[in-house]
């Protein structure tokens, strides 16, 4: 990585640096929403730049609510649009320097969901979750199932109910049995959970009948996210059987604002787990192919502060996400431009890695404190929770903010 | 039902006769996608009767691709729609009697999906095909799952694979492993099965955190479709624990073209079966929300005509509609216009009345012929499966016409 220097300030630390430049929808009190590149604490607006000539795109691509029609492009020019601003943003006679315009102060708007979500799928691709939900759920002695290894186990999501960061959500209500109950009830839920993972956003299409190859993934993903995949455990341990998680997982899934690009990411590619036993030939890959990406996820009550209960990293994946798109396509099923593939809750070995309060609380059996003392198994009435994540390198950062939510009370 | 005479030339036993006037979405070869209602042989063309001033709907809502903007508009105006062109059909003074140009053979037309689908739920909700599933996947003692009779089960499934009648699929690749094997290995499907179903599009959407309630459940359903859901089941079989059915379903599902609408379809509501034990009290329901709408299943080789191979009813479901739609709003999640929500197989007791070929030959044990004498146990190579669906009483016949789609060869 070449260093840059940007005339834009910039405060420390901030996951918005020069390297980064991620794309986002936003919009200013009154008026339509539109697309924008997060610097520092400020977002340049593309279709300001458009008009100005100073892009090869037409504005009318950033005036729309949502970026699918211009990564459909294609990233031979997108990518040209980020670098396009990466050197306007550097250079010492920038036309941009007596346009104000351009420029436009995060805490001054709202965010909304950059992409149109067609499909959504979730994996499943931390061994270690996959683990300790096994031992939880079924047999403690065979917590891994036998296809695990063989397979990016993932499903289908609904892709309706994906909302944007700081969207709150009510605790939905659904029917839970337990296991000293003769008959399911109709309740709230009472064992709600978030799930930390990170989503890539697919940025090619394909056709039906069409397979993408581990080694042309690359090609089909834009770019990233950090992805809350909000989970009612009651719900979900009495309806997933046989088909799998529906009503304990439907109700919200949360996503953050800018998705960051597979480009901005590349100087943080690091080797992925060793696959033991060998994987079948469409899903093995060369290279580095998973990525360095430290996360995090506080909680916070009405009355306390900020609680970090998890630090974990995106590189702890056993599958990969050119494995996993490989997977997805490999019987012909098509994708498109602005589908959601969420990675499935990343947990690493060590317990303050764990990325759901499933296995934090280990079940509900361990509760664990808040800042203001007050104790927790699950998520209760008012909690906030954010996840954070960035990348970091010889002292460059590229980060993906915040993606959080509060639980409001069923209703 | 009051007796309509059309001056329409129908021909005998058709399924589009004057009682029902379905909704789908055509072209003439060159010329772009747009909306017509079938009648007999023909289509009405809804761009030109609104350019006639013959509805009081813009003739811009008819040139679209899909007809979700129409749907939109809410049942008040697309049950006029429909109320209307039943009228100019019957009204012996019907101005649509000298503008030719109104009225486009089928044959000549292309057919295309009629909504664009947001998302896509499939339910499970016939006692019998859960109950030879459990026998013949799990436990035959125990066929039924424990929470089978108090939820209307179901999954999401890829709406971005839903294709029309008349669309080749080629056989899925991917991973199958045997109880005989000792690893998985890629493969074309050898267990390639169908799933007669039929599926509802949503008509009018809801908000995060809103339910749908049985008594309005129909408010919120525009019409319903015959759907095939494709089935590799040694695909399914090995990947589907712990997460439900993903790439054994995702490659494809077909669609019939023509949307019958609730309407339409209210004269033949029959009560449905009794649910034992009760359940929960959002899932009950007052009245008739069953549909007998008689189903048929043929399969055909490259030198054999058509077999019928199976007969059911809609009739037999469990689970009906309006409950399917109120469990799947109960927890909050929103619903779009367009999503499609399919029913699971429909089988009835009778093994003549199975409705896949995992319940027909028994999970491949009992093969059965086609007319050609060859064997069938599951979906060969250029065998074409076509499912008919019609409702018919006091000679009033309001048919689907059909969903079909030929099998090739894996690529």
């Amino acid at each position: 990585m070449a260093k840059l220097k940007t005339w834009v300030s910039i405060p420390k630390n901030s996951d918005f640096s020069i390297y980064n430049l991620p794309f986002g929808i936003f919009s200013l009190k009154g008026d339509r929403p539109r697309a924008g590149i997060a610097i520092g604490e400020q977002i340049v607006d593309l279709s300001v730049l458009a008009n100005l000539g100073l892009l090869e795109v037409n504005a009318s691509y950033f005036k729309n609510s949502a970026l699918n029609d211009f990564i459909s492009l294609g990233k031979k020019i997108t990518n040209k649009v980020r670098l396009d601003v990466q050197r306007l943003l550097t250079i010492e006679n920038s036309p941009l320097k007596i346009h104000s315009a351009a420029f436009i102060f995060q805490k001054d708007v709202k965010m909304h969901l950059p992409i149109h979500v067609g499909d959504y799928t979730d994996f499943y691709s931390s061994i270690e979750h996959a683990t300790n939900v096994g031992k939880m759920f079924r047999d403690p002695e065979n917590a891994l199932l036998p296809n695990w290894r063989h397979i990016p186990i993932g499903y289908h999501g609904r892709a309706s109910s994906i909302v944007i960061s700081g969207t709150n959500i009510h605790r939905p209500m659904g029917q839970v049995k337990t296991n000293d109950m003769k008959v399911p009830v109709f309740k709230a839920s009472g064992n709600l959970d978030f799930e930390l993972e990170m989503g890539f956003i697919v940025g090619k299409g394909t056709n039906l009948g069409e397979r993408i190859s581990t080694k042309n993934a690359a090609e089909h993903i834009f770019g990233l996210v950090l992805f809350n995949d909000w989970s009612a455990r009651d719900i979900q341990k009495w309806e997933y059987v046989p088909l799998g998680p529906f009503l304990g997982k439907s109700f919200a899934s949360s996503m953050s604002p800018w998705i960051v690009t597979l480009e901005a990411l590349a100087p943080f590619k690091v080797q992925g787990p060793l696959q033991k036993p060998e994987v079948l030939s469409y899903l093995q890959y060369e290279g580095e192919n998973n990525y360095d990406i430290k996360l995090e996820v506080s909680m916070s009550s009405q009355s306390s502060g900020d609680t970090v209960i998890s630090t974990s990293n995106f590189k702890f994946m056993y599958w990969n996400m050119m494995q996993q798109l490989a997977h997805h396509t490999v019987n012909g099923c098509n994708v498109n431009v602005g589908d959601v593939m969420a990675s499935g809750t990343i947990s690493g070995k060590d317990e303050s890695s764990f990325g759901s309060l499933l296995e934090i609380s280990w079940g509900g059996k361990k509760p664990f404190k808040l800042k203001d003392g007050s104790e927790r198994t699950f998520i209760e009435d008012n909690d906030t929770v954010t996840m954070r994540g960035f990348a970091e390198k010889e002292g460059k950062r590229v980060g993906f903010g915040e993606v959080s939510g509060t639980i409001l009370p069923s209703k």
